[in-house]
């Protein structure tokens, strides 16, 4: 007997990949979480039915929200993670050795747990003496800390569910308040090529327009995403992505990277016309 | 009641449409054509069940293809074709003021008239007056002609059925004897993503690199391809697509694109690290 799973990407298409096995399935107040087993892509975690991540391609996803701000900071201390319960992004923040103290703030403690049981991988950032994870609302923490971020990465879930709130305007004025004078903002930022994230894609850019004096997206293959194309948002008081990209440090660092190297860096922020122009 | 088609990517993973309905389903001698009406990505072409274009994403394909080559030769007159029996290549190459002819060698006329009947916005490549459409084999037309040609462009399907013959370095070797001194061949190069193509990326560049002294490799995003990763290889006596990449005639023709761009045809060739490791 074959088992498949399908995820519906959008009411009219999916991806579909053939299962090894049901690894788990539970609930949160939150939210639904179900980990695959899955032959083409290895464990897939689904949160509400929508990939959240795969074994196989987790790291273009983790790589490109992390070191594109860390790189493009001269001097990244403090960095503040909203969501990224799998682990991936703080490992990924971790190995640069400038940050001293790296915030991961995850409404959900099931998707962390579920992370350190099935992707040790992702989880190997919670071993970072870096670390200091708080399960609580994202929102709650911003209103409350008193702690000042070089770099906030919201490494959210889409803006339906718990996530919704990440995708005001509201949201980036709080997050630009916990922000140093030159802070950077990156946000995951859906796929320009799916007819019904385009809006989405629209409204972000136009929200932290209004927010930050420099708004930038870039791009990034992301296979199990819908369409395979996903788009980052950086948002900055003071430094721009490729102006101030330290390509120096970047590749004196040569952390052990999959995807991310000095020319994606600059390469991501080349954007197809239809792109231009839903963000135009 | 939803009719749904699957495209199985590989025997473990597909991408999943949603279908308004079949418009034509026939048979040649050498392949199945089956033309679908698809909700999110337009009319879809399937030839032995993979999907060679749809109405919604056929421009990156196209565009890539062609304009890379043409705009990384400073004055290409003659142009060839093999495959693309859409007409969408030919489309793209015909924009350009300095071609004169386009050869386009289809074997198979079945998907040259379905082209013209369903899909109108890429069949508009045939009614240049620089077109010139030869239904026969590709292989047996390099080894006819005496013609030479300033780009040749390789538009196949998968190494497997008819264009198995389009992948060995013995066609390469072909290809660059009906090359001017001057020449660039152009081929597209399966995913980099997909492990039961990985083994063709590596050879694909093995065997270029024995026949042209410089060999590069680019991507792109194509939604409908297996994993949206798709790759390109670009192979040349003279050229290379950076450097001598003729920027101030791209950004003078303007032609109306909703892909390429001169940012674009930079930042394609910039490859993750698991690309370059598979072509190193």
């Amino acid at each position: 007997m074959e088992l498949w799973y399908t995820e519906k990407h959008t009411s009219n298409l999916g991806i579909t990949m053939k299962i090894k096995e049901t690894l788990t399935k539970e609930k949160s107040v939150y939210q639904e979480m179900v980990i695959l087993d899955t032959f083409e892509y290895g464990k897939l975690m689904l949160l509400d039915g929508l990939v959240m991540l795969t074994e196989k391609d987790e790291f273009v996803y983790h790589e490109m929200i992390s070191h594109i701000p860390l790189y493009s900071h001269p001097n990244p201390k403090k960095v503040l993670i909203i969501g990224g319960g799998d682990g991936g992004t703080l490992r990924e923040v971790c190995k640069h050795p400038s940050v001293e103290k790296a915030v991961l703030v995850e409404i959900d403690d099931m998707v962390i747990e579920g992370a350190k049981k099935y992707f040790p991988e992702c989880a190997k950032g919670f071993e970072s003496p870096k670390a200091d994870v708080q399960v609580t609302d994202g929102i709650k923490y911003i209103e409350e800390t008193e702690d000042r971020f070089d770099v906030i990465i919201v490494d959210s879930t889409d803006p339906i569910g718990p996530a919704e709130g990440l995708f005001h305007k509201k949201f980036y004025e709080m997050c630009k308040g916990v922000l140093t004078e030159d802070g950077i903002l990156v946000a995951q930022g859906e796929s320009p090529f799916i007819s019904s994230m385009q809006r989405v894609v629209t409204s972000m850019n136009k929200d932290l327009e209004e927010v930050f004096p420099n708004v930038q997206r870039y791009l990034a293959f992301i296979p199990t995403y819908p369409s395979g194309m996903w788009s980052f948002v950086f948002a900055s008081k003071k430094y721009n992505a490729l102006s101030d990209f330290d390509k120096e440090r970047c590749e004196k660092d040569s952390f052990d990277l999959k995807y991310y190297n000095a020319e994606i860096h600059q390469a991501a922020f080349a954007l197809p016309n239809f792109v231009k122009e839903l963000i135009k």
